[in-house]
């Protein structure tokens, strides 16, 4: 499977770059998950009510890609990452990584204030439950800081699962949401567990986009006052 | 690794469509172990005793698809999926996933009445345990109705694990076992344990493929008489 | 992510053709870290040291190809081995695998006197304590021989764990490198454990190569003298 890539960047990317720029970092991340055709209307109303104060960036496995007709034009995203940047060294003569040379999912986790993987398949949430990170969104969860500082509250990672009925009936499920839920820099937002007549949709939605974006601005400060 | 392509379906394939064709619908799956050239023999020999009553589709992994010569023209197969089938949208405009479209693992887990996966391999063993489902064959896995009903006995998936002594005796190996055959839809028919002069073939190789015919024939109902 | 392609071998690379060369086979596997750069310095100092009575093969995850930009051209190195290796059968007129054709993860290691994992990704290390094995470099690990024989030293696993200090001070970390350190035929080579001013280089950061070359030795039975 190959991912789409967006054009190289001149330079690479840094956190330091943006320490200063007094906004609030949010790095949206989807998994290959029918769910994420609610990207677009997540970031264009989080970017409508906080334009200034926030500056969205997202991660696309590529599946997820799959999801969206136009994965690097999503109004209110300020950049779209997909795995073939983390592996981009346009700015080397080598075109290989060399030392000194920033690592993309460390300055994307050290840019970030929250994450939000929204939604979460069954097959990324076990692979983060497990450990694996082979790649981009996965190396930036496997690389999160998890240790708190002494009178801060750490930075967190909210996640919502979005799989078909039988995938979350399925018993490893219930063995994932809950070391998830032990991970105290995690935030679960557990799928919509309304059983439909035909059995098979309902229990393993991906809960209301609306109810997430609540969650980003109840975790982060933001408010339409600010 | 680039699995082979077969030919775009005109219309998307639906489980509906095919639920009145009064056949047993079997999903013989296979990952990449050498075991994977046996299965041009199971199949024919099913359908050969059960041709107007049995169909038979096939998932291959991307490794499984490289010990055949002709994949996509197996004897007695009705059909054969590999993974770019779940992401071929071609009855669409837009060519990526669109609301409404059937999900193709879904499609196919409604269809089956039973799920076969000879040979599995060490790798997808230990994908279908940790709950990673990043291919067709293991989404299926993955959302396989585990649920029972009432008076029903539920549709099954036998397993027969394939491997080199060695992987069979990595300790890794007897905890996979023990989880699959702790889920009661799975039946695990387990390696032959012959060892042999050279120590390295034998135990961990797959089971005779009539034995595997054997247990179809046993669970699905299937009988010479039928 | 495609990985670099080494020329075809003229026949199947088998174990027993080098049986009687009265050399120490080594083994030696990168993963996709920053770590891999010492990779020409451990190859290339073992290489002066123990010219004659070493042999060593390399294998290179297509993350670890990354960072050399010589991939197949690394002093003192006799073959480098990468996934698609495994599955070219140009001696073949099917060029898929025949019956009797050699496997060469297999050969490799039986070929191996020991494997040198330096550095091993938090991905693999989480891939191997799993079992899975979806390269040439985890299925020669999963198909290692870890019974030992009476009157038998076993042939070991080095491993050289290299990642950034929050992926380090992640909780699944430290079960995986229990998991490593329970297996008798593992030696896990723990990270140095410096923490710096910056905070995220140091714990985490692989050991000194030259700390990998004297591990070798000693459990070599090589020695300067030989
Ligand atoms: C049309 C379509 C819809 C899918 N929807 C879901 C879903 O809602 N949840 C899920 O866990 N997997 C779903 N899958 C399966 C995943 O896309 C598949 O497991 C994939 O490997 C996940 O990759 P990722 O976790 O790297 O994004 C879907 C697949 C297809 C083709
Ligand atoms: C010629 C050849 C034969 C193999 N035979 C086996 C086998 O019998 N069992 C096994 O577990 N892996 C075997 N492997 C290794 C698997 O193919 C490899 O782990 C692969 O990643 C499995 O992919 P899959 O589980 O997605 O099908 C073999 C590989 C090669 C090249
Ligand atoms: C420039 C760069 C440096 C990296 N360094 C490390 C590292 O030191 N340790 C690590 O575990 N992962 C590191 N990663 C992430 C891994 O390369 C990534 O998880 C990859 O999927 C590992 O693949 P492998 O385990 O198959 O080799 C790095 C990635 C990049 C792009």
């Amino acid at each position: 499977m190959e991912s789409p890539r967006s054009p190289p960047p001149p330079k690479p990317f840094t956190a330091l770059e943006h320490s200063t720029d007094a906004k609030f970092h949010l790095l949206l991340a989807c998994t290959g998950s029918v769910a994420t055709i609610k990207l677009p209307l997540i970031a264009s109303t989080l970017s409508e009510r906080y334009g200034n104060t926030l500056s969205i960036h997202v991660i696309l496995t590529s599946s997820a890609a799959k999801f969206l007709q136009n994965p690097f034009n999503i109004e209110g995203v300020h950049r779209v990452w997909t795995d073939d940047d983390e592996w981009s060294f346009p700015h080397n003569k080598s075109g290989t990584w060399e030392r000194g040379d920033p690592v993309l999912h460390i300055e994307l986790r050290r840019w970030a204030d929250m994450m939000v993987i929204a939604p979460l398949s069954a097959n990324s949430m076990a692979k983060v439950v497990g450990g694996l990170c082979d790649n981009l969104l996965l190396s930036v969860a496997r690389a999160w800081d998890t240790t708190v500082q002494p009178g801060s509250a750490g930075k967190k990672i909210i996640v919502a699962p979005a799989m078909n009925t039988a995938m979350w009936n399925h018993p490893v499920t219930a063995q994932h949401i809950a070391t998830l839920e032990k991970w105290e820099w995690m935030e679960v937002l557990r799928p919509v567990e309304k059983t439909l007549a035909c059995g098979d949709i309902g229990a393993g939605a991906m809960r209301e986009w609306q109810d997430i974006v609540a969650l980003v601005e109840e975790n982060s400060g933001l408010s339409l006052s600010s």
